[in-house]
């Protein structure tokens, strides 16, 4: 499986796209605005710039995806206006796989272009937003190019499912499970967290070379408290895919081979790869905890709990589908997610899931 | 008629795509490269660029789109190599309206990257291709930010229909054609000219904020030897919609209200507005003429009248459909160009109709 030619959301603005299922990164994206708020403002003291130069990497292709650049505007339009000096322009980078839907993006540009406009408070330099098809594990960028560099739930997307998780008989190490579960052995674990190592490290030395110095990145990921058990999402999908198997409708092979190119890493894990790599100060660190579905309950009060499922299935699938599809058919994912929908908030209240998001505020060295 | 909202050439890579239907297009490239070539030369030798950022205006979607980024990156190895210096990193500006298909763009960029990696006499500093949605009419780029400004069969569409071909009675002065053609009043004639000089020294002043002092162009566009009678493939499809007018199958009123937001000027008409806007130099200006189906011929020899008349029908469809389709509906386009594909030869013998290409190589006063 190559991970950048089957990882993308769900694209277009359908009844499973991912534009029309992202209330979670939604709900994420505004927990998270005063960190990115903070790390403007400083950046804005102390770097002066004539034209700012941002990205947004794994911006996916929805509604959030702009909501990010909009923050950062109002918060250029803010700062520069304490400061009383004439805001810079605006370059902004919208970065995530080639496979992402950028038509969906680029189409609302020019409704986005107007409502700038037609704000006049909200009046900025010119603003000029681009697209940057193309894997964060790797060079973007051109070196000393940015300014500041957002990221908000595309880190645990890690770069390939880590090889050592088939032998070299081609038998899988993690049987019956998608991702690291509680009936995972300890070698997943491991690889695992190899492979996120590698990984996190060539993303911090890209980033180094792009940014400026005195540049900033606030980037948010999924976490974990502790990184051999996770109680992931993954592993409850993993566990509906199982139970198909067991009725036959997913062949045994099939998930035996199949993990998930995602790592959920804890705060320790971050602190030691950002030390090893030595190109960033860790300025913060901070993690946020949530039940499942509640950022459901916070976007539509008093639904009940069928209904809260049920959307929070969608979600899951906007984000799921494609690399699911990949592997087992897009055949049983309507079946899967029934499952999904069907047991998943009482799982949750009975392993007491969580999501963990860890976001992270780095400043690069002078 | 918003131009920006309609204006897309045929996306995808179906049988009707302007991906696979854009030899034409290809042909022209191929012709200008010695001019772009010296142009890039020029500008390695003067500005020496640490990372050289370049601007495909109407990019378009294709195996074009690629095409002209890889010519560039030929010569630019070239030429550092005859400076016997490290060559400089690249960052290249794929633009077109938001409606274009970037996203078949994007899919081939990492089979593009892969193949400069293939090819290490190809090596280059690293490589950075963004995609930039937008319409050139206007700024696209932070000031100071771009050495090279490429633009082939893009500048031939002007950014609206001129608004006094409808009178205020809604009547249209150009009745039976959708382009200036033998049976427009001359009124039509000038008010095309107009919009187009109000366009092009947009453009202009547009490229010339962008480009650093020194900084270079080459453009490529459509053009005419008399602007009163140009002699142009629009004019023919007009006659083709005018016969089905006449067969009652399209409303009169419709052709009658519809022009293409479409203009080829003279040389003399380009030269003026670049001495009038001011801000660059006019290098060389250059016209090369051709039979309708030239490029057809040139590309597969041997190909009988017929072959090539289908051929050329596809490749004008690919570029007009959405356009043409967006006011006579998507119904009648397969009649339209049945009939066109049936007379086309004929009718460029007998008038001696030929595409006259414009390059026009301008460098940015310092």
């Amino acid at each position: 499986m190559e991970v950048e030619q089957v990882l993308h959301m769900n694209g277009g603005v359908g009844k499973t796209s991912y534009a029309n299922n992202s209330l979670l990164q939604r709900a994420v994206i505004s927990t998270v605005k005063p960190i990115v708020d903070a790390s403007i403002e400083e950046l804005c003291c102390t770097l002066f710039p004539e034209c700012l130069k941002i990205a947004d990497l794994g911006c996916s292709s929805g509604p959030n995806t702009l909501l990010v650049v909009s923050d950062i505007i109002d918060n250029i339009r803010n700062t520069f206006q304490k400061l009383n000096r004439p805001p810079p322009s605006l370059q902004a980078f919208l970065n995530d796989l080639p496979r992402n839907d950028f038509n969906t993006v680029f189409r609302s540009l020019p409704g986005f272009y107007k409502k700038l406009d037609e704000e006049p408070e909200k009046k900025l330099g010119p603003c000029f937003i681009a697209g940057m098809p193309g894997s964060f594990y790797g060079r973007l960028f051109p070196e000393n190019s940015l300014h500041f560099v957002h990221s908000s739930y595309a880190l645990m997307w890690i770069s390939e499912v880590p090889k050592g998780l088939v032998t070299k008989e081609g038998e899988g190490l993690n049987k019956g499970n998608i991702y690291i579960a509680k009936t995972s052995p300890p070698a997943v674990f491991k690889q695992y967290l190899e492979q996120f190592k590698r990984d996190f490290t060539v993303f911090l030395r890209s980033r180094a070379e792009e940014l400026v110095p005195g540049g900033s990145m606030v980037l948010t990921t999924m976490g974990s408290i502790k990184s051999d058990d996770p109680l992931c999402i993954w592993e409850f999908v993993g566990m509906k895919v199982n139970d198909m198997v067991l009725e036959g409708l997913i062949e045994e092979e099939k998930l035996d081979r199949f993990n998930m190119p995602y790592y959920a890493p804890t705060t320790k894990e971050i602190e030691e790869v950002i030390e090893a790599e030595g190109s960033f100060i860790l300025q913060k660190l901070e993690v946020f905890k949530n039940d499942w579905d509640s950022y459901v309950k916070q976007a539509n009060s008093g639904l009940d709990k069928k209904t809260r499922a049920a959307i929070f299935a969608t979600d899951i699938r906007a984000v799921g589908e494609p690399i699911l599809a990949s592997q087992f058919g897009e055949a049983p994912m309507d079946d899967l997610f029934r499952r999904f929908e069907a047991d998943v908030l009482d799982h949750m209240e009975r392993e007491n899931c969580q999501f963990i998001n860890l976001v992270i505020s780095l400043t690069k060295k002078r």
